[in-house]
């Protein structure tokens, strides 16, 4: 029997481990970061809202004009013939479509490339280690890089264009900081690797509206929001008003939220996480097992 | 025995059929395009301005912080054995560094992964297919995507963050354009997908000085040009004095000189090479077999 707990994936057909699933060094997905993905969580053995995930997901390969060759039935088909498989309950579960490799060697036009689907599984991953989002995370906040601007690159079709998140992670990291937000060209926060970013102040929940995904977790927090009796608001949120609330957090598919407790020099609730965060933190864990949210795997 | 002839790579000290270079689809290289690469050109049996080629990667793995875990003279042994194991007279010659796979599975800090390098070559690719650059080249310049800016993703650490430059190649290829030219955010002409762009008015050649690659064939270009006695500028180029250039031209290691003779509606030249960049593209293939720049290669 082939070892799939350390992760699988899916490739063409097969099902693999985690270790044998590679890429062709001259494929656009590596060469020209000409790839999308997305990630739904997998938790106590099913999917959590799969459906949005994959909504999503069908929204960034037309934006990036991809096709996966496979019907959303057939892509969904994949993502569970491979958990199943794989046995893991608890789940990073990536599906990616990459521009592939040109179909006339040394061609540069997009549309005479092999594009390909593929899908792969790890244990899952909390952007911001348990322990630490328990606690309170902290971020840093500089002042360059900037994130890349949606006239750029557009953000709501999840890619992998990571350059300016991982500059300013090795700068958060050296000066002791669990993760960075960016700011965009402007000054307004935006989100940060692998996460969007909320601030609160009174019964409002403001969260950057332009340049940053439509995170699914961020529209999960929105909803939860809302169920509180509280204000979401979606739209540009500067770094003045953001240092200035009585609570942030950050939001993740790995993870859920996560309360942020010093952004710099700035300390928030006493380093201590916040009551409206850490209620929305759990409230999300909660909904991870909710039925209505749920696509549950049938195992081997 | 196997056949190289469609290419070759370099791993791990292992040369393999082209075919065979995969890279695992968890590397960050992949996952977060966290990897920079060059590009030399063979041609004729040998390296064209190898220092220089090796220099530029040298300062690109240094800005993103990237630990080949090779010397200099290893990598350069391991593109010299590659390119004689190959056969390949004239190609396009990849040299690769990418983050890796974090040692600690989950782990997001970028100093905690295995740095990788590889290198690959194929034929030589021509950016802009040989004979349409003879006969002059036509580009798009949209309105939007506009160019990655040099605060969000630094250009001179050659990258492959090429979203901004595919959104663009899908406008231009549907609207029958041969390439793309991507502005910055103030307007002004920055480059296109594999190359630096020029415009030459009197005796002057004007290149942008900011948010564009150090190209080794930029480079060039700059010196045949104070060679024949005119003046190169880097420095911003509005688009409006692009389109009022007398000529315009596409500077590449795949291909070098391409002169432009269509841009949007406007057309130079009558749609025929002008004379500077019809000279320089010659010129450039001249000094391409010049012992001074050249290192040969010792094929099996």
């Amino acid at each position: 029997m082939t070892d799939l707990s350390k992760g699988a994936a899916w490739m063409a057909g097969d099902i693999l481990p985690i270790g044998e699933a590679k890429m062709s060094v001259m494929d656009w997905g590596l060469t020209h970061s000409d790839v999308t993905y997305d990630v739904v969580p997998v938790w106590k053995g099913g999917f959590f809202r799969l459906d949005d995930y994959m909504d999503r997901f069908l929204e960034s390969l037309s934006a990036m004009r991809l096709d996966p060759g496979l019907s959303r039935a057939q892509m969904v088909e994949a993502l569970t013939d491979m958990m199943a498989a794989s046995g893991l309950q608890d789940a990073y579960c990536a599906m990616v479509c990459a521009r592939g490799v040109p179909l006339i060697p040394g061609s540069r036009d997009p549309r005479e490339c092999g594009n390909h689907f593929y899908a792969w599984c790890v244990p899952y991953v909390h952007v911001i280690p348990f322990e630490v989002a328990e606690a309170g995370a902290s971020a840093l906040i500089p002042d360059s890089p900037r994130r890349i601007p949606q006239d750029s690159v557009n953000p709501r079709a999840k890619n992998y264009h990571w350059g300016d998140f991982t500059d300013g992670l090795f700068q958060a990291k050296e000066q002791g900081f669990n993760t960075v937000i960016l700011l965009d060209h402007a000054g307004n926060v935006t989100e940060g690797p692998g996460f969007n970013v909320f601030a609160i102040k009174g019964d409002r929940v403001v969260t950057s509206g332009h340049g940053v995904l439509g995170g699914i977790t961020r529209r999960t927090v929105l909803e939860m929001v809302a169920e509180r009796g509280m204000t979401p608001e979606e739209r540009p949120l500067p770094l003045e008003e953001f240092l200035e609330a009585d609570e942030v957090f950050l939001s993740s598919s790995g993870g859920g939220v996560t309360p942020v407790v010093r952004v710099g020099y700035r300390v928030f609730g006493n380093g201590a996480p916040g009551p409206v965060a850490s209620a929305l933190r759990k409230t999300y864990f909660d909904w991870l097992v909710a039925p209505k949210f749920r696509t549950e795997i049938a195992y081997a």
